[in-house]
């Protein structure tokens, strides 16, 4: 007799697939298991306009052809993203704009610095019905305090200058964070595989894991426990997995790339967290539910199933470590 | 005209050597600038015995023979140190003992975990007149938490219970530890070069830098202050650099290896913190007379000078990457 669960098909409401040789070898492990995925626009030059968006999704397309994923279309934001810009992103299919902090994360060096430059392209979105996706790291302040000073310093002035805006605080990894999307209806927040399972202690507490290093970076145990809690609970947070792959050499190296790859597994260690909580019955709202419901798009049609098992995890996918390497997982699609 | 400062020969208070052929190339960086060094004694197998430190010794003064450096001895402490073994130590020139937290640093794996178990050993340790080092973490803690929780629960028994043993707490890296070697006459601490320079920021920050992860991990910006403000002014904290060479390919690898090499630039790093607070003339006190007022020694007969100018940091030492690689040191000896 074989354990299974049954969900409707689930979303990643934030990925990364890259471009070229890397992304004909990720995408597809996003495509296998999640109807739709919103695709984050940081490539080299970034995903910037409506033509940008309709040229990368194409890319995206081709090599993901016949498996029925959607992409979600984003574009990076800057100053002089103004409403002409947005509108022809619009059209163009594009149904966020992603905002990072200068300098915090992977390919953000050209990320903003001063927010009121900002204003212009939150109002254009406010009006056109565009969310803005925030990676919510404020750039001045000390690793483990960015997340916490962003919400307090600069959050609270967006809600309150765009109260129309709708907004995800992506990848939270803070009882802050938490407490800060819940402190507004129209913030929204989504939660890696990754900050459900990882402290610092994972990344720093023994040898050092590149393939843990993340930012924002995993936090305190206390943290890891309040987000779980929010995953299985709380009806603002949705799966967005910060699935991003990098290349085995550019992270086991100095000055090494931040980022975990899940794409493979996601689904899997999402479903072993809620088993351990013995709430499996509301894993589908956390992984397929909730995120449609913000983002105001209909739910997906059909289902995906996981078996329960000890299923093991490959060392590399397409030259990219990812989460659990070598190890098992007790739920897997298939 | 050049600018220079000139010290009584220094000692650095904690160092690793390590063994064989890695020995044989970090070894004479160390005899190259120290009058003396103590040496610590996580081998594999460690060194448990005066015989075994006698013969770590002579290894030692074989790859540094010429330049008039001495090698201080330790012994590791495990629950089975007794008063016999010891005094032993003692007898062949040992004059520390080192207790590890389990599985807290590098070779560690062997330490203790029930600190009781070693109260023979510091009781005959007491009565030899041998100094207990400590890797004050404790090993249940979260990593950030690790020497704060060992300075509030473990280090107040200790000093309780043996009133006459003369502890030092090394590669303080907290405000918290700064305050508990203050609290006692007969607790000194070590501060490494790394510790006064780096922060957690340095680590986890900005890209992941192997060869800037060490136990005890860089702390919050505000401790690294308080670090500098005991190095500069306090008699209780002197030089002892915890040099730790690895390997390059042991760092930059899943599960890397702790510790930050500094062997070949520590007291050039050190003068330019002190340069930096304009307290050059306090830098003796620091790398050459509190810690054999502590460990009850003459302080070295010469001097050493060092030179300011713009001296280039190589990439590698005997393929080991050191603090600064590739970069300048603003004072170096010479």
């Amino acid at each position: 007799m074989s354990e299974t669960i049954t969900l409707r098909r689930p979303d990643d409401w934030h990925v990364h697939l890259r471009d070229g040789e890397l992304m004909a070898a990720v995408a597809p492990d996003t495509a296998r298991h999640f109807a739709r995925a919103l695709v984050m626009p940081n490539l080299t030059p970034p995903v910037r306009t409506g033509a940008d968006a309709a040229a990368y999704r194409g890319r995206i397309e081709e090599v993901t052809a016949g498996t029925g994923f959607e992409p979600l279309m984003t574009v990076k934001l800057f100053p002089e993203t103004n409403h002409e810009v947005l509108a022809g992103a619009k059209e163009a299919g594009v149904i966020a704009g992603k905002l990072y902090p200068q300098g915090v994360t992977t390919n953000s060096e050209d990320g903003w610095s001063d927010l009121s430059a900002l204003k212009p392209a939150f109002g254009a979105m406010e009006e056109l019905g565009l969310v803005l996706c925030l990676h919510g790291e404020h750039p001045d302040a000390f690793c483990m305090d960015r997340e916490t000073r962003f919400v307090e310093e600069l959050l609270p002035g967006i809600v309150r200058d765009f109260p129309q805006l709708k907004i995800v605080l992506e990848h939270v990894s803070t009882r802050a964070g938490l407490d800060a999307v819940r402190a507004h209806d129209n913030v929204g927040g989504t939660l890696t595989v990754h900050h459900l399972l990882l402290t610092l202690d994972d990344v720093i507490g023994g040898g050092l894991e590149p393939h843990h290093f993340c930012k924002p970076i995993a936090k305190r145990p206390e943290d890891r426990d309040a987000l779980v809690e929010a995953a299985l609970n709380d009806a603002s947070f949705f799966l967005g997995t910060d699935s991003a792959p990098h290349l085995r050499h550019t992270k086991e190296c100095p000055s090494g790339c931040a980022g975990v790859y899940t794409a493979p597994v996601a689904l899997g260690l999402t479903a072993e967290v809620f088993a351990q909580h013995d709430a499996l019955d509301r894993l589908e709202a956390f992984t397929s539910e909730r995120g449609a419901e913000f983002y105001g798009v209909p739910k997906n049609e059909g289902t995906i199933t996981l078996q329960r098992g000890e299923f093991p995890v490959a060392e590399e996918y397409g030259g990219v470590v990812p989460l659990r390497a070598g190890g098992l997982l007790s739920w897997q699609v298939g």
